[in-house]
């Protein structure tokens, strides 16, 4: 090699790198009082050009997602905090090609429903928890923080809006799917948190997927492919734990089979494709366990569904069943197979409800999982699934089914 | 509790999930030829409205990153593959709220800079390299695949077109980045591949990184918190390794750190910030070694700065050094560090170039490792970088120099 030129102080011009922050961080207030998310200073742009409202089925399947009249947007900035909450007719949003959440996957979202209940009524169903989870997320991403009751009485003013036409009372039974969504939109390459960012909630539909024929089949992951780890973010709903994980969701599907279960070190059982994921088997002690992975490690989703199913299930709904949080490995369930001890298996989720399970293959090895009559969901599965479907249809006043009063506004 | 309904078996219609994959995957042909990512297709609309060119060091340091006057995009669609790539003024994309990568970080970008040398040329440093690894970044979340020279192609044609003008002749051993980003631009809030894609490419301002005052000082990563681990995807460029990593970024920031060191398992030394990090220590048998995280766990950046380092120090740049890739940790610094043994650290990254380091603080206890006269990189450092930097700038005549002829068109 030739010699090369050994740079002197003077060789680089110095810029400044980003100052030492002097500033408070996004959530506090600093001496310029920055507006909170507010949801009583909502405008209302209506449309003019209403779409024909699709049948459910077609709708569901579509290969672009079918959405209502409207969408909700609210803007924030770090020196102004957030902007007055617009809600106006669904269209496409405009962004930079720099914007943060289009290259450091400065985003998050929250998935609920909303149900035509058998009493006339819209509800929905306890999403207090989804919108305190939303701000968990974007808090983990670097996204501003709001006051979750904000965002719920906005998911409030849509449902009110779109869904007396989108979700009218002939289709009882029937439900839309509810997507938060907020996304960094500052427009700075530098990687750094968001300046500038944007939440908006629109109303889908989304096929129904809680009852697939024959039951839901998994696949265990790739050994080299792990979803989620301690120390990392898979306990909140941000974009970065979806895109990764498609490769594994798509190789399981060419295998035949629905989604992915996830495994973690030692082959411990964690989430099923987006779901949470449980075991209903009878233990070595004779004793019927519902089980399910804890929370405590944050690598899973802490699922409303999940948390449903367990305090409806510890409350007695499937009579005297024990119901754990704890780790379980697939080893376990592989030798649990072997002495005819797996009962049944579910996920759930808002997408899929609660799904009953007849397989997971791992290693070329496969559990069949008992289904009930018809090749429906088990005993206990049935059990804990009908009375969380009773609440958010109305056919049970429960405190966990909100119902929505159907005029504008909030 | 009141006695809740068992479904039953037609309680729920069954919608179907998707169907068992029939079609071929994204990156193989199937029945009907999809058109390749073919840069000669690519067509010009240019602006006929220029912006002035600002001065470097405002525009590098603006809150709202500075970009020249065009783009290239380039779509995808899984039936018909990479429509004709288009070169036309820089602006605003139109994205559905349901797009694929504002949910699921469907996302991944490169970072490369554009040279204008001292000869007056304008080069690239090893962009095969980057844009080899844009498609294993691409491919790792489900994005499709493409031809890297193609994308090189058109990297370098945005470049023939806007540094003329906005890299002056005048502006020698000055840079412009290159930012080529892949987004998923399906709306389907179903969580699964996305079957639309979108390439672009931008040429912005950022600053110069590479000479802090004081050198770099970096803070370990909170101990509850890992950036990326084995079975991850910490080697690829996508933007899951980003959002997540910004909590970290800004509570460094405000104990008056540039950047997080991220440490692993017990203890190792991974990266810093966004960048790969070397030390350069007395090992206990006497002999100066370079050192720094190996690959082969797949846990960080394959950085071409990185592979640049390790070659031209092997080469013998700065004469009798081992240089290795291996785990060492945050302890053996420590260690090292009460024995006097540190010599030298710094990091390496497009963004930040060769920036030396001159503080690590851990647990409360901070090393502080010697810089070179005047307060900057000390002579390891900066012979390997006086090396790098002749041949960006066109100072030395090398292959990993390449150079642009500044007509438009390919």
């Amino acid at each position: 090699m030739a010699s090369p030129t050994v740079l002197t102080a003077n060789a680089f011009p110095t810029f400044p790198l980003p100052p030492k922050a002097t500033t408070s961080p996004p959530t506090s207030s600093g001496p310029i009082q920055k507006a909170e998310l507010d949801a009583s200073k909502l405008t209302y742009t209506f449309t003019t050009n209403s779409s024909p409202i699709p049948d459910e089925v077609s709708a569901g399947c579509s290969d672009l997602t079918v959405v209502t009249d409207h969408i909700i947007t609210a803007t924030w900035d770090i020196s102004t905090g957030w902007a007055a909450p617009e809600l106006k007719p669904y269209g496409p949003l405009q962004l930079s090609p720099a914007a943060s959440c289009l290259h450091y996957a400065t985003e998050c979202f929250e998935g609920l429903k909303v149900y035509r209940g058998y009493d006339g009524k819209l509800r929905m169903f306890r999403p207090e928890h989804n919108c305190a989870r939303m701000r968990l997320s974007a808090t983990r991403v670097s996204l501003p923080s709001f006051d979750p009751a904000e965002l719920q009485k906005l998911v409030t003013t849509l449902i009110a809006v779109d869904c007396p036409r989108w979700l009218p009372k002939d289709r009882a039974g029937s439900f839309l799917y509810i997507r938060p969504t907020m996304i960094g939109t500052h427009a700075q390459l530098g990687v750094q948190a968001p300046k500038a960012a944007m939440l908006y909630i629109m109303l889908a539909f989304i096929p129904r997927l809680d009852s697939p024929a024959g039951g839901m089949r998994l696949l265990t992951s790739p050994q080299d492919t792990v979803r989620s780890w301690v120390g990392g973010f898979g306990y909140a709903k941000v974009g970065a734990n979806y895109g990764p994980s498609l490769v594994a969701g798509q190789e399981a599907q060419r295998e035949g089979f629905h989604q992915t279960l996830w495994l973690y070190g030692e082959g411990e059982c964690t989430e099923a494709g987006g779901s949470n994921f449980f075991i209903v088997w009878r233990r070595e002690d004779g004793k019927t366990e519902v089980l399910t992975a804890p929370l405590d490690d944050r690598i899973i989703l802490d699922g409303v569904t999940r948390r449903s199913v367990i305090e409806v299930l510890r409350g007695g709904v499937a009579g005297d069943v024990e119901v754990a949080e704890g780790k379980y490995t697939i080893g376990e369930l592989l030798q649990a197979d072997k002495q005819g001890r797996i009962l049944e298996a579910f996920v759930t989720g808002t997408a899929y409800f609660i799904c009953p399970v007849s397989q997971i293959r791992h290693n070329a090895k496969d559990i069949h999982i008992p289904m009930g009559h018809e090749g429906k969901h088990g005993d206990i599965t049935g059990r804990a699934k009908g009375w969380i479907y009773d609440i958010m249809y109305g056919r049970q006043e429960h405190p966990w089914g909100v119902a929505i009063p159907e005029s504008q506004g909030l």
